[in-house]
């Protein structure tokens, strides 16, 4: 009996306590180990984080390909420009200086042509204009004697570079101009200190801008024959895509409310979700549209666009469409309350609302694709023009809520006399409260139809400036109907 | 009589053709006057031009000084930097390459410290792993002969700066090692092209980093004592008015509907209407927050923040804010909607929706002063329930309008009886459409309770993660009366 206690005890030991007796034994098989282990772990943190980090570019290389495009046009312009090294005679030429044509690659190549253009742009002037102010200062300072010419020098960099600093807060300077000062500063300070000690500043000033001209041309032109991105028409893309999906957004928000009931197969409901969601990529694509528009006046004429093409009014058909957005982010969560009108009231409205939203959401496609086709619309005063009369319609039949929103709350009170206590609040109270969220939809609605106006009025001014032409279709069309021309004319003048 | 005629016509000739007498006199007079004439005007808008930016630079110096003051700090390092080159026995330890600290300096001052240090650890991280990496592949070309050097080298060039030039646009590296990714780009390039000319790659390398070494620590000295700018506390700043100013315009727009009838004095309305529109900073503020946030980051600890301060957070914050502001906006236009609702009835609403306003600009303003003095508030929850409270108030408010509306109508139709034409429509058919912006105005506000109670709860989330402590004045007020305690005992388990 006593051996087979002890043999239970020990199983019962071993059975309980194997943690502890594992825990016992790890530090006596030593240090070594347990390092081991971490390393191991850390190791495979590593690795995996490693990976995490490779899946994620691959991702984004094969979700946005021009971005592979744009290391590849860098890492080829860096190839070429290392050739000045390699090529014996050009070396001869240019010495070590051919450095300043590598940073200048380097700093200068943007992923779109405007950014590049206009840092090259700013890199030339700056070099030139800081050059020719540091020769003009040192030429001072020498004529002021030795003792004085670190002094002029000195105080000519701080007050200079102090200006020039400040001056970049300027918003006119920082718009067009904040990377060329910078460059100013920095070439000032080096030819003027190099200056000092240097007696070749006229050779190096030379050099240095030749190096930079080599480097910018070559950025230039690899930037624009392979494969251009140009930021003029990443910001039509972006204004005609966000255009798209605010009418999609709209349009879906209102048929969601109405159509509550219809089940969504469930491969769809994230693509919905998604088309729902569309209003909030225009709520944040200021700052984008904004750096676009401030480079893409740089670009020379391309794709459909001038030189000249009034990019800052996409400015404001943004900015018309980010008010509208406002709304609708709105109408979204009035959408989406748990406080929802009774089926009722949502039937008599129904078909005025979905009327509305279709008419309103038809409009801003129809602007969407005049910015795509940068043609104008013959159709768009029409289009406005049946949303106007879509807001009328909402507003007549809200004036014939009351009497037919009244009939169904006495009869409902009648079919279900369970809430007997409650009857008079029933029959007359919850008449407001109810038509809450619906009132909510649909003074938003006709708020958003006003603010979608003011897109159409900001896309027409845009096609006036632009000179947008007559769409090739509506042109075919003018001959067929003998109506149409006299209605074509009419656009043509607006 | 013709000699009188010849005279009348010389006069009336004259009399009636100066303009052309004188256009043909000009030529003859010389094309040099109206050469002068043309410079000069083109000087005079010349010199307007540059008097209106002296006139916006001294403008927006009075505003903020701490520009003009950034622009001194650049100015006083860059002139501590040239006195490298100065003085001998500083130049001769390390010769030309002095010039690197200078473009450092330039090329690291930013006007915020965040900035500044995320620069400065970007620029050294990235030239020591760009500087070995090169130093490997020189080696490896030097061992593969003497044709293929240059092969190799300009094949490793290629891949390297392709390759990093498309992980700038990987998210994480974007807004940590953007700029550390550049001159990793920049100096393996021109350490391991220029190493195929020189010798003394090690020697240069050492030089680069130590003058990087001594621009930035210089850079971060006077950055960090002189008149330091923290992201972290701007950005600080920034969420707190933004929160002040959400009160106010929320407050200031439920006011000025109600208040209507009320003369404003001329010498306020333009405070008023700026009050009015301060929703528009919290609406535009997402990419300054944003780009605060990322360089917050970097910086020590300073003023009340520590070093792991939650910065991050504070964008949660912010998104909480702009998502109250989207509705703040709706609400702005509803009110200023030319559709107003009848008097009475806005009389019947006003208290109710004046209270919860009022409750929720309190419910803002506690939660500003909480952010501002970063102390946990005692008082927030009870303002919150007060803010339900009053959205509870507002519904009930709204349950008795139907019985209280129809009498004050009746009444009207029965006062003025000059739309006897339309007497029908006006007892029935007007209530809901009248009823339409205030119905609006009434759900928008409740919305903006709801997500005013989410930056209520990102603010305390914000307050646990950052370990705000109970306001002073709180701890004094706990002494003195006898419930206070456990009210906030409660809050601190919040």
């Amino acid at each position: 009996m006593v051996k087979e206690n002890e043999v239970s005890e020990k199983l019962e030991w071993r059975i309980n306590f194997p943690d502890r007796k594992s825990k016992v034994l790890v530090p006596e098989s030593g240090i070594l180990d347990k390092t081991w282990a971490g390393l191991k772990g850390l190791l495979g943190r590593f690795t995996s984080m490693v990976l995490k980090f490779l899946e994620n570019a691959w991702n984004l290389g094969v979700a946005e390909p021009k971005k592979v495009i744009h290391g590849v046009k860098v890492g080829l312009t860096l190839f070429l420009v290392s050739l000045f090294y390699y090529m014996k005679p050009l070396y001869d030429g240019l010495g070590g200086n051919a450095m300043w044509a590598i940073m200048t690659v380097v700093v200068v190549f943007e992923s779109n042509v405007g950014a590049t253009l206009y840092k090259c742009f700013n890199r030339v002037i700056g070099t030139f204009l800081a050059g020719s102010l540091a020769l003009g200062v040192q030429w001072i300072a020498c004529k002021s004697g030795e003792s004085f010419e670190p002094i002029v020098i000195g105080v000519s960099v701080f007050f200079l570079a102090s200006a020039a600093t400040f001056s970049r807060f300027i918003p006119s300077v920082k718009t067009h101009f904040d990377y060329g000062t910078m460059i100013f500063i920095l070439t000032f300070s080096l030819v003027s200190v190099s200056g000092y000690r240097e007696d070749e500043v006229f050779q190096l000033g030379h050099q240095r801008l030749s190096t930079i001209a080599i480097g910018t041309s070559l950025c230039i032109i690899i930037t624009i024959i392979v494969y251009p991105i140009w930021s003029g028409t990443e910001l039509h893309l972006l204004i005609f895509r966000n255009l798209g999906k605010l009418a999609d957004s709209l349009e879906g928000c209102v048929t969601e409310y109405f159509e509550e009931g219809k089940t969504v197969p469930e491969s769809e409901k994230d693509g919905s979700k998604r088309i729902l969601q569309g209003y909030k990529c225009v709520l944040n694509s200021k700052g984008t549209e904004e750096s676009m528009a401030k480079l893409a006046i740089w670009e020379p004429g391309h794709d459909r666009f001038n030189f000249r093409h009034p990019w800052k009014q996409y400015l404001k058909v943004g900015a018309a469409m980010r008010n509208c957005a406002y709304c609708v982010e709105a109408l979204n969560s009035s959408v989406n309350s748990k406080n929802q009108a009774p089926e009722h009231l949502k039937k008599h409205l129904r078909d005025a609302c979905m009327a509305l939203s279709s008419c309103s959401s038809y409009v801003l496609k129809e602007l969407a694709l005049t910015v795509e086709n940068t043609t104008k619309s013959s159709k768009i005063d029409f289009l406005v023009g049946e949303m106007n009369f879509s807001v009328q319609e909402l507003q007549d039949a809200l004036k014939s809520v009351p009497n037919s929103v009244t009939e169904p709350t006495v009869l409902s009170t009648l079919e279900a006399p369970i809430n007997e206590a409650n009857r008079e609040p029933k029959t007359t109270i919850p008449l407001i409260m109810e038509f809450l969220p619906l009132a909510t939809l649909v003074s938003l609605l006709i708020e958003i139809a006003a603010r979608i106006e003011e897109i159409a009025n900001a896309v027409d001014h845009l096609a006036g400036l632009a000179k947008f032409k007559l769409a090739m279709d509506e042109k075919a069309n003018q001959k067929k109907p003998i109506e149409e021309p006299t209605s074509n004319a009419q656009d043509d003048e607006m």
